[in-house]
């Protein structure tokens, strides 16, 4: 009872938008690399807590949706912060394959440099999307 | 010209909501800590990127804002990359300072753990607000 209810005080200091929802930040513990950004409302990051899996809410699908579900490639959730607004996640996580469905380590893999020319691919692809979405 | 022509390319990847503005999270490059998360539109991503700091449109009170303005806590950018999407972007910084406003290095310093209880501080405060603010 008391961890319930002490969980609903932290849950309780998250800001919500109007949707209803907040976005999530996905770090890999391991190696400190920012994987992916997406969208929980409450209803998810309860699951997410209660499963130890990362789920999400997709806006284009209004749909929940756990990562890894057709890939394979979840998330085990090792720390959940929030900032000092508590409108942001940030989720500290072991990810299994790639995060990307592009098929790379992070969906950050093309960046732009201050004062360079247009943008450059940063790391490797593991994968393709055929070979993610094809092996199931 | 053939420069301005390609970043024009790379910030035309991206994909701004309908209030024309995207998230952009601040990563500290040395340590891979995650700093903050704020909002850019495509002015501010411009000037972060022309004068190598970092700039953001405040929603709240609806006016650009350098990062470090009444701190003196600015952040010096070594990469911008930009996610799978388009519509996230992943700043590396030298931090000048604390990066929250309550004087914390990150402004992720409380954390839930899954299936824990409640909430804990993570980090130690470097330096109050009225510090921060008040030494202007």
């Amino acid at each position: 009872m008391l961890k319930w209810k002490e969980r609903m005080t932290a849950l309780d200091q998250l800001k919500f938008d109007a949707n209803g929802l907040i976005p999530a930040i996905v770090q890999e513990q391991k190696t400190g690399r920012v994987l992916m950004m997406a969208w929980m409302n409450r209803t998810s990051l309860e699951k997410t807590l209660e499963s130890g899996k990362t789920h999400f809410w997709s806006r284009s699908r209004q749909k929940f949706w756990m990562k890894g579900e057709s890939s394979g490639h979840s998330q085990i959730v090792k720390d959940v912060s929030f900032d000092c607004d508590g409108d942001t996640l940030l989720i500290q996580v072991e990810q299994i394959g790639a995060a990307c469905h592009e098929g790379y380590q992070s969906c950050f893999f093309r960046s732009m440099q201050p004062g360079g020319e247009g943008f450059r691919i940063t790391e490797a692809q593991l994968e393709t999307p055929e070979q993610i979405y094809g092996k199931k």
